[in-house]
């Protein structure tokens, strides 16, 4: 295993930095510019044998989630990502060529979305994990869990369920024909935080009530109405699923309502957006699913297929 | 084990925060003020088995200690901490009060720094892990590791090696009298960042190169070293030593010379300083311990104790 200094140099090696960096990777800390009043920060780690397996995908498609996970949470406050530090924690039998490109995909990913990589922190451990903290701008209005009010209509971005059908396939528990299988294990491996979509959200009034689906739609939800306090009905049938889903599940969407890391946007809006001119606003698909209603619990109706009391993923209770 | 959810709910329990803070932990992101155009980032992880174990010291202890790593690499850029985000790796097989401990000693720690936890993650793993990023202001100069310049003279506070003496105690590796023995432990267990003494510093014009002590002395000499472009003769018989550290150790600097975790700084500033001036401005005592000089290296003078081609404490290379 390389030492720890010459994991941090592979690190920083050929890293762009903006002006926006005054001083990057080096010293006990980095100095940046803040060019707004307010910013956004958030922590997010993926940890072997708990978010992924070595042998799931290639070490830059490794890097490369570690910085999605973490940039999709500033997508769903609808804000600018710009910086980030990074914890590797690092076990035995790794080789050096494995950092290498798990850093490329790392230094790829931060490149595309804008981001100074300003600092890393290498420790031994038993497991690898990667630990991102993440700072980003917030130009505008804020996507706030606690925002949605009775009547507001909820929708999301994309397809639901792919992902965790994905994960599904690579642990061995879900057979899917070939082209839907390697569509559905990308969007578990590669997952593409939407940035755009949430600035776009961000410039409707009243600001969307927002949140990205990591832990599973049902569960993600839950999070609104519980600080929105107000309940949600869903309609398992509206869920968007996508053609590799139903290839792999048929019409059963309690995949799609309980598994996680979709990464898609969900949000609530005032009635009367129309799913087309919201598409177009967000330049990805948009499927309204429900509403917010008064109450506290999130109801599902129409989910012929779905066992009762389904829960979304949540990492600490289901180990795969 | 407790669930997710509770345990972030136990760690934002109580929780102050200050008017900076716009949206605290509990959405995808915190928000926060920047009240400078600059501000310094950083990002630090304690693993249990290689940092600590459970048994050297109380949870209190572990969740106060977590956070003073982090605060003193703020300390020596000469800034003042601001906010946290923390990840929190948990394993089975520890309950919930000692999350509660640790969390109250983490937070306590941060409401004695002026911190405000804005937001946390929680997830699964074999070992525990606190990695904390911590942003700070930086109101007036920057104490880097690239400004030191031959003819400087080195500097360090407090004494050196107390804390490396006091974790060989917990791995029962060296034997003290009762009193030095409790002092060396709770120089490991109960470091503390030197945030007045890095601000005082901070002050001096030229500023001051500098770092904090969390590899070892020559280590982290060589840091500054490196980056400055620059050499430095250290005089091994100046290396300020306590009672203590004699009592366990004799008048042998090798382990203040190669020992990491003091948490003290480590400081270059241009000749003339008298000890007692500088000491007075930082609250601090204060030791010259040599010079910068021309060249790329670090030469120890005057050790007659120490073993040849002694090295700092790298984590990734001596595992207790």
């Amino acid at each position: 295993m390389p030492g720890e200094f010459e994991l941090i140099e592979r690190l920083c090696a050929g890293i762009t930095l903006s002006k926006r960096t005054i001083l990057g990777p080096g010293d006990d800390c980095a100095i940046i510019a803040s060019r707004r009043s307010r910013m956004l920060v958030t922590i997010d780690s993926m940890v072997e044998g708990v978010h992924f397996r070595l042998g799931w995908g290639t070490p830059r498609e490794l890097g490369r989630r570690a910085l999605a996970v973490n940039l999709s949470d500033i997508a769903a406050m609808g804000g600018v990502p710009a910086f980030c530090v990074i914890n590797l924690a690092v076990r035995r039998g790794i080789d050096a060529a494995f950092f290498d490109n798990m850093y490329r995909g790392l230094k790829a990913a931060a490149r595309a979305a804008g981001v100074d990589v300003v600092g890393g922190n290498i420790t031994r451990a038993d497991q690898l994990a990667i630990t991102i903290a993440l700072l980003g701008d917030l130009p505008g209005a804020a996507l706030r869990r606690d925002s949605a009010r009775a009547g507001d209509e909820i929708f999301v971005t994309g397809t639901v369920g792919d992902a965790a059908a994905g994960l599904r396939i690579l642990q061995g528990k879900l057979h899917a024909p070939v082209r839907a299988r390697s569509f559905l294990v990308s969007r578990f491996l590669n997952p593409a935080a939407r940035l755009d979509a949430g600035r776009a959200l961000a410039r409707i009034r009243p600001a969307p009530a927002a949140i990205d689906l990591s832990d599973g739609l049902l569960q993600d939800l839950g999070h609104i109405v519980e600080r929105s306090g107000v309940g949600a009905e869903i309609d398992a049938q509206a869920v968007p699923l996508s053609p590799a889903y139903r290839a792999a599940l048929g019409d059963d969407p309690s995949l799609a309502l309980g598994g996680g890391e979709d990464y898609e946007l969900l949000f609530c809006t005032s009635a009367g957006h129309r799913e087309r001119d919201l598409a177009r606003r967000l330049g990805l698909p948009v499927t309204r699913i429900g509403k917010i209603v008064k109450g506290r619990s999130v109801t599902v109706i129409g989910n012929r297929g779905a066992s009762g009391g389904m829960r979304g993923f949540d990492q600490l209770r289901s180990r795969d």
